[in-house]
């Protein structure tokens, strides 16, 4: 008999239908002899249309009073979605966050769980009883409802994963598993039966929205094994764990594409120490997030400084440079928001020359032109125009996972 | 300075507008330097829509799971009206049944209060802040949600108003206050400045909704000063409170009308001991409320023995008692549940059997037939066919509260 702790996203509990469904899931597995947590999202869009409520009373509302009205959405789901296990015949009960014992700092909107007092969950479980936690939400050391941000439900999860020492936390979601590449847009994309903590984090901040990043670093750090699989097909999902199982040759796990990309150059800037601090700091200071950055040396002994940002910070990061100009000293800032950042992930790369240069070839081959380039142990980013951004992910993918399996 | 407690229906807080005027009536009250503490109830229609989404999941659905999901409607009240406050640029704060320390008994879904921990609540008051608690809800020494039941939102309002010693409790309406009569059915129907504890207590029993009768117990038990009044009109309301100024002649306070009766009457019981508790235990066991009880001779040495029940409690009275005939003795069991019940009520008038008089000498003139009779201190009750009753009220009405003022 193992503990497992299962997690169902807005589109899995969107109405009454879908919520007689996950209840079925839960039940299946509590009657295999498991003890079960389940971890519940707010029904389809009930958080869009609880912040369009706050919206038309007041635009800049407080995040206290923001956290406190949108923690419902998840409390609504739990309630309803123990009523349908209930008229099943099985015991259940529906725990809120603090009742769970989520514990979190007090970043209203955007909080970060401390510590679960899990004596509560542990003693209904003791008792037989299904427990359904609300996702997303805590309580901070005022008594105050906090919650954690977007995507906060499958870091709930894993949390408690983590903090009972469950055996697996499968996070159901309205995909079958990790793909290769988005199957929505990519012929041939196919699902990976393994991916480790490591591959899955690089996927997930490239762009490819399984899993919630900060989950993911949880489940590595306190190692817990992750499943992604879906609500609806019943199929077997994506293992994510430490280490998987890799073929000889060159693993690639998967090509994302993101196209939420801003790209700043600084051209002209005189050689001199201490440059990049200053920028970067300054842009801290603007709390812009920077994800790839590049120095180049310029044709004169000037150099170049290139970053990206998200998208929605593009405009703001071109305005502190320029006000910054002559502290920087640089000729000119440039902002291009018309790219997209293409990205192959996998564990065994960095040992392998021979795979960004077969990345290269697709996107050659396929006529594409490479804006910027950058490499980690486990990935090759290549920023490319907005509008080439599907072709190219469609000739890397098809360079790499052709119909005679991985490269 | 004063401390006041104001509570808010559903229909005050329905849409964004109606948040922002109760938002405006809370800030002008601070604005006069008073403390304010504001119980709002779930918005418009929201416990009712919830109510729906468990049915269509589980009709028989467990009530502490309906206190979790229900209780979310005054959560989602309470965080928008603190955003509109807020917007007005004043410094206020939401706090849910469990934050504002509402302890219970474990009774789901019609909880009583047992004390409240007014820690919290004060320490905001201190801060000089604005505080809006969730009415109707609480939580029980297992750290569960539970609610009061309908209209329980008075009853927190109250209960508030007295562990914080408050100076005034303002219960905020849809109507302007507590009327002679229904004004919406009975022409000449006007607003009384002061009513009595007592008589608040038998009008809202006898079926003119304006306050929940067990807020006005509390209010009475505590001597809490009530003033019940519009959130849209702006006029003065109807104090409620121990002892009221009345004026030397009889006093009516109002002339009220319940439909949600039914009678039973028992015929032809044999006049031995020990019957009416064999009734009355048979109906406590079955959970049915007896509310006026009459006893008769009969012409053969046998007696009669009606009752009035509420009207949906009527066939499973007539069928427990059908049941039971041979061992309770009767000759046979009539029920009748097209009747309705008008009552008056007025302090003084028990001390004035003229009063009763007057009222059956309306009936009379208006060719109305009385099924039974009830009187008590502060009140007469007829029954009367349901067809009769909104004549009976305008007849009684106009009676008592002709053109020259009160009786």
């Amino acid at each position: 008999m193992a503990l497992i702790v299962q997690k169902f996203g807005g589109s899995s509990v969107a109405d009454a239908d879908k919520i007689r469904n996950v209840a079925r899931i839960i039940t299946e597995t509590y009657r295999k002899g498991h003890s079960v947590v389940a971890v519940l999202s707010a029904q389809g869009d009930t958080t869009d249309d609880l912040i369009e409520k706050a919206r038309e009373i007041n635009p800049k509302a407080s995040k206290r009073e923001m956290d406190m009205l949108l923690s419902t959405g998840e409390q609504i789901s739990i309630s309803l979605c123990v009523m349908a296990i209930e008229r099943m015949g099985y015991q259940a009960i529906s725990l809120t966050g603090w009742q769970a014992g989520m514990l979190t700092d007090s970043a209203y909107s955007a909080a970060r769980i401390k510590r679960i007092r899990t004596e509560r969950i542990q003693k209904e479980l003791d008792k037989k009883k299904i427990v359904l936690v609300a996702g997303f939400q805590g309580i901070n050391k005022y008594d105050d409802v906090t919650t954690l941000g977007r995507g906060g439900s499958d870091t709930s999860a894993v949390a408690l994963a983590a903090a009972l020492h469950a055996d697996l936390c499968q996070i159901y979601t309205d995909v079958d598993g990790v793909y290769t590449a988005d199957p929505r847009t990519v012929r041939g994309a196919r699902k990976l039966d393994e991916i480790t903590y490591d591959e899955m984090l690089e996927l997930a901040s490239l762009g490819a929205q399984v899993l919630h990043n900060r989950s993911v670093e949880m489940a590595k750090r306190y190692n817990v094994n992750l499943e992604v699989l879906s609500s609806f097909s019943g199929n077997p999902g994506t293992q994510v764990k430490e280490v998987v199982k890799h073929m000889e040759k060159t693993h690639v796990s998967g090509v994302a594409k993101d196209k939420n990309v801003a790209r700043i150059a600084l051209v002209g800037l005189e050689d001199r120490p201490g440059i990049a601090f200053k920028i970067f700091s300054l842009l801290a200071k603007e709390n812009i997030n920077v994800d790839i950055i590049l120095q180049s040396i310029g044709r004169d002994g000037s150099k170049d400084i290139s970053f990206t940002v998200a998208r929605d910070d593009g405009q703001r990061a071109r305005e502190v440079m320029e006000e910054n100009r002559e502290v920087i000293g640089c000729r000119s800032v440039e902002l291009n928001d018309q790219i997209a950042k293409i990205s192959i992930v996998g564990a065994g790369m960095a040992h392998n020359a021979g795979v960004a240069c077969k990345m290269f070839e697709a996107l050659y081959s396929a006529g594409i032109n490479i804006n910027m380039i950058s490499t980690s142990e486990i990935k090759v980013s290549v920023l490319v125009d907005e509008r080439d951004a599907d072709r190219a992910v469609q000739a890397v993918h098809d360079r790499f996972f052709d119909e005679f399996g991985n490269a």
